[in-house]
């Protein structure tokens, strides 16, 4: 996507050099962050400089490769991988695409016979899975603008968009396409406190791309779906269970039970890299709880033109601050995946497909 | 109640002068703000420095007061108090005792044949508005305590605790009375976006009184409701239909319905004055649409020690910012008064309870 004027993805691998758009300073500041090893990667998934279901991943399938490219050749090769791969692993609990590269991108290792081998492997297979997410939200888009018409209104909670994949998104990929296609469309935007992506990043997102939005408070999705102001939800994913329940930006299950109670269809985006087959159902999703000072601050730009936070609650105040939430397969209308849209309880389908053109050698 | 180991109400008169705790400063600053005249206890009902439905009612009751005092003697004086009142009854459109406090005191001056009795008649009134006010929310506390438990987990959206009223508040009352009487119970205070009531102001109430809370994002109340975590809700109101259809803060509505879907007790606190039986439902309430500003940005204590905001969306963003919602009747278990728990079809009954108590002369 592009950025005053220039196309970008969110994360690349530059050398041993992996290089992000910071997404912290965003919207105020565009800037671009590099981390020279895999620690300074796993770092930067930890603190969220890169954050977003499928960004995430492809930072992990980078930042393994640069586990490869770090490891000393001969007898600690394998063990330095495996603690590198560790670390990785354990910087988001809940984000399936993280562990979907991770294991990728050691098992295009291990079929090597070469330390050689293995670096240049490793380097491939991450770039693979960065171009298949690429790829993947392109289709998205395709499958999904078919249930935008002109003048659809559009609620989507968190972000979503190109930021949190490698581009185009995956809730946002068909509100990008249907643009291109010359459909107008209206996005409403959920803030999604605590982090507020949805006011910085969607908002930002849609701008560049000149797609009309406004910002809305969470608590005002249920009113403006009550007011028939919502023609549809679409969100992401940050781990769909064999079920159908889908993990998500917490807030994401508020949304989906009022778009059910009120009518509305209420779709999900993601990429089959999302699912998690050997998850049964919701339950045995691991939440991510982060610090109480996201809830407790507000961050953002200061007048004073500099980033800062502002205190909301009184000193000594505690608060409670799960990062996701599971949507259950019965809200969903759908899944909009890069091989077509499935209704939840199909969506291992989606995951045959792919192994059907594989097969076939239609890939 | 007590701040800093003083008995405070949140708006009262001294003279001329309304006196209220300023309550944007709060919970950072606990400030005392004046109002000379009607003029600026009207700003101050606009812009909030006095906020929250009894509060407004009983600074509007004050203010009226004030109308009556400033009016010239002679030829002007009604017309005088027919334009003080209109500019009063213009600040806050949803906020039933606003409506009700200013009529009262206007309808009190029309029975006396003096202005020096119309002016005694005006101070009295708005006087006993506010003590009104304390003393419902008192029973309001004695009738909802019976629906806690030890151990009890509350949930509660917005400020209706006693800086919403005179004292003792709505939703908090119950909450107050029984940890006076021995009980522990916890409270959930969702953060309420835009304005940050709950963890700016219920937050504050409740370390001042020693009940043991957290704040929570709006977004996480369904992920705790599922979870098991919350066992009843309750709210305050800003105004009642006949119908039982209520509005109160932007984000009620949600909660209600997510109460609804996972079998939690939805309960709103409200004094009768709330109700407005000309009004046949929610959807003649009119929802006050307020400023951009604050979804675009938050506000609170800056790192270096004074008030401030942050820019939370890109320069140029477009928000939606409606105050309140509308929770229709079938989503609430029972409505709090001052004159018992009613069902939320036969809440018009807890009004002839007032009248049958008056004629008996049992008041």
């Amino acid at each position: 996507m592009i950025v005053n004027g220039t196309p970008y993805r969110t994360v690349w691998m530059e050398g041993k050099v992996v290089r992000m758009i910071n997404q912290p300073s965003l919207p105020h500041f565009f800037e671009i962050a590099d981390m020279h090893t895999y620690q300074e990667t796993a770092a930067a998934i930890r603190d969220m400089t890169v954050r977003g279901a499928g960004a995430i991943g492809a930072a992990g399938g980078f930042g393994m490769a640069q586990v490869v490219l770090e490891a000393p050749d001969g007898h600690g090769f394998m063990d330095f991988l495996e603690q590198g791969a560790k670390i990785l692993r354990s910087t988001r609990p809940t984000a399936q695409n993280l562990f979907y590269a991770v294991d990728r991108v050691l098992a295009a290792v291990r079929a090597e016979g070469t330390v050689s081998g293995a670096r240049k492997a490793a380097i491939e297979t991450a770039q693979a899975i960065a171009d298949e997410d690429a790829r993947s939200c392109e289709a998205i888009g395709r499958f999904g603008t078919a249930l935008l018409n002109d003048g659809s209104r559009i609620m989507t909670h968190c972000n979503a968009g190109w930021l949190a994949f490698v581009d185009w998104g995956t809730a946002l990929a068909p509100v990008y396409r249907a643009k291109r296609d010359g459909k107008r469309v209206f996005v409403y935007a959920d803030e999604t406190r605590p982090r507020g992506q949805g006011a910085g990043l969607t908002a930002w997102e849609l701008a560049n791309e000149e797609v009309d939005c406004a910002v809305i408070p969470d608590n005002a999705a249920g009113y403006l779906m009550s007011k028939g102001e919502i023609d549809l939800v679409i969100v992401g994913s940050d781990r769909i269970a064999a079920n159908g329940d889908v993990a998500n930006k917490i807030g994401t299950f508020e949304k989906a039970v009022l778009a059910h109670e009120l009518g509305i269809p209420f779709y999900v985006a993601a990429p089959t890299s999302t699912i998690d087959p050997n998850c049964p159902d919701g339950n045995a999703i691991p939440i991510e709880e982060r610090s109480p000072d996201e809830v407790l601050f507000a961050y953002g730009l200061l007048d004073s033109g500099g980033l800062g936070r502002v205190r909301l609650a009184p000193a000594g105040a505690k608060a409670r601050n799960p990062a996701f939430d599971v949507t259950p397969a019965r809200y969903i209308r759908g899944i909009i995946t890069q091989n077509g849209i499935y209704t939840p309880d199909r969506i291992t389908d989606s995951l045959d497909f792919g192994l059907a053109e594989k097969s076939s050698g239609a890939n």
